[in-house]
């Protein structure tokens, strides 16, 4: 298990007039936490598009409980339960400064080999990065 | 069972570094296609907003099939199979100009009295604008 | 001169807490406005991508007199002055449904060629389409 | 004199197809920054909103010099060089980690009494707040 976490301050612009964090901010916040996340495993998602490969969306699932407000300061808590193969799964949960559970959610995303388009498994620079969290559990 | 459609071109920045239109951007896509729809019932979204009400979102689903790209003219089809009561849920399609399904997906959205904050059944005016196209099925 | 107009609707998600359209939304106005404005040359701007171009944006300036809200149809007016050359200079009027201007603005973009990086004359794909608004100017 | 600065980091949503992080960015950029500066004030904007008062931007101004990419990690240094009175004027420089300075702008604003509508003179909270930095100068 791999699990990571980021912090985001709603920004004004991400309000709307309801005054929430709109609904469809979650998807880009859902991404920069799975951004730090991969760096945090020491194979930033930069890394992995240096080396041929993108990771398409390919399912994008949130349940929303309460809204974020202007100014909050998120802590989105980013985990990977199973090890990564062509697939790799992401779940995600937002929290408010006071600690409350704002929203959870999950997105599954595939390797996909920039120069042929075709899925693929993981390159071997994240490979070695992410095994290391999932050892104990083989 | 109501049904409605919107066209959607797709801007130069929703797409991202992968020439892709952004994953994150369907969400807004999605509302934009709810808002026409409402518009097509004779009651518009700013209308029920008018008469003292919000529809927070309280889940989002979406299964990415293809990429949109710059420029793509998007078709999004608006689908409401159940005559709403204090939820109200909408089901997505989103075809490019080739025919082509990119994406589907669906969203449970709630009536909340904006005075009170608490869950409610539509306010009239919706109430008779969207009734007569479920009319035949009860 | 060069002039074209596209209408803009305000998607909930582009309001802010205030109840405006954040102010941070209209350069993506602005560009989809010049979009439009390429595609009514008979040369759209995807056109002249693919003919090995790029246009990054060298300045922006917009003067905000009225804001615009939820729902309403904007209309943005571009207007191209002076033939293009290098450097092509676009400015923008947006109005409301009552005709009302809510700003105006500008911005300086610049042709570069996407191989060498390097600013350049036009595509002879643009220069023959543009210069039919100029012809009598000259 | 006042200055302070943010890390900004660009989202993959926020780059677009030229590989660049999107021009129609920056003045979300420069509200975070200046929400942020607002903040080492000791009186952050929401305290500001939450005394009744608004702030909506009347101009923007900037000027691209190079372009950001995905994952830079972007210092927004903001300048405040003249004391506020019913409006304020911000300047911006956007460097990314190597210290090359991106971008540069500005922004006014101007104080509005939320109830009544009209420009107004900042509330108290915020002249005890700011003055401190301009006390030298008078």
């Amino acid at each position: 298990m791999f699990i990571a976490e980021t912090k985001i301050r709603v920004r004004y612009g991400e309000t709307d007039k309801m005054g929430y964090c709109y609904y469809g901010n979650y998807p880009a916040y859902y991404e920069q936490a799975r951004s730090d996340a991969f760096r945090n495993t020491g194979c930033s998602y930069k890394s992995i598009e240096d080396a041929g490969f993108m990771m398409p969306v390919l399912s994008l699932n949130i349940e929303y409980k309460k809204p974020a407000f202007y100014d909050d300061l998120l802590t989105i808590k980013v985990i990977v339960k199973k090890k990564p193969s062509i697939r790799m799964e992401f779940f995600y949960e937002t929290y408010n400064q006071k600690g409350e559970l704002l929203n959870h959610g999950s997105t599954m995303l595939c390797f996909v080999n920039a120069r042929t388009g075709r899925p693929s498994l993981p390159p071997e620079v994240f490979r070695n990065a992410i095994d290391s969290f999932f050892e104990t559990e083989e």
